[in-house]
């Protein structure tokens, strides 16, 4: 395990927005509605929808077939070039997240790693790099928002082995 | 309380297939992503933006600022003409569903009223009347799909008072 070991960061507004919006309610704009009933904490992430490409947003959920014990190592990163993809964690547990900017020939030092806390979610600005989803535990649940349409959008990187690794 | 009472259905695709989307796994299209560690459940809702008052969807958090206890009375409906709203519980909770299809007019006979249980989002098709979310319990907090844009985008109807109520 010579390569690069990346230690995760609490994942925070100013250190991930060179790759996306953190989905969190604290430090957000927000309003009362419903006669004061409700707090709306608004517009949290920039839904981006390649407008050459076409397609539409989507809502999906995606859940664990099997979970991914830290440290592991990171084999392959994806990039989706013509959305915004946005994961929100539907119960408690941690997200990992694993970025970079979405450059066409990343290497493993312009990594970084981040680990969200209950009530954070995270959206990857279109063309950002990272890690797929993990979980840590069976019953993690996600929604996502993020693009169908036509075309090729799914970039993937495929690491040489002992290139990239995340910390516990 | 001598006006139409409300009883609440469990909430279903097909019950509720003539006002919105349910977003839920069960019997929902999947497959397996990332090497056969994800399910992804695919397209659960479908995301309105009318095309001609433009806008672009949006991904909020709502919380509660107060409770309400059923029975209650609903005084007031709205609906989002120019977009659909999606509404995803990010914990445990029932969510309270009072809706009718988007005529101008609607009338107490036209509204029914479905529960939500753990798991279960919904997605208000754009022009269905629905009653403002309310919540049961403090904790409760609410992942929201929807529009963003100029022009008017909600419309009111409020009811006299007795006219409509949910039970228990």
């Amino acid at each position: 395990m010579s390569g690069r070991r990346l230690k995760l960061e609490p994942l925070s507004r100013d250190g991930f927005a060179a790759y996306g919006d953190v989905i969190e309610i604290d430090g957000a704009r927000h309003f009362s509605i419903n006669q004061g009933k409700i707090e709306r904490y608004h517009d949290l992430a920039r839904v981006e929808i390649d407008s050459e490409a076409g397609g539409r947003p989507v809502i999906s959920i995606m859940t664990c077939n099997q979970t991914t014990k830290l440290p592991c190592e990171v084999t392959v990163v994806e990039r989706h070039p013509s959305g915004s993809q946005a994961f929100v964690p539907l119960g408690p547990g941690r997200m990992i997240i694993v970025v970079a900017a979405g450059t066409d020939d990343p290497q493993a030092e312009d990594f970084v790693g981040f680990v969200a806390e209950d009530g954070q979610g995270v959206n990857y600005r279109a063309g950002t790099w990272h890690m797929p989803l993990i979980c840590e535990r069976e019953e993690q649940r996600f929604l996502i928002i993020d693009r169908a349409g036509a075309g090729q959008n799914c970039d993937e990187l495929i690491f040489a082995p002992g290139t990239l690794f995340v910390d516990g």
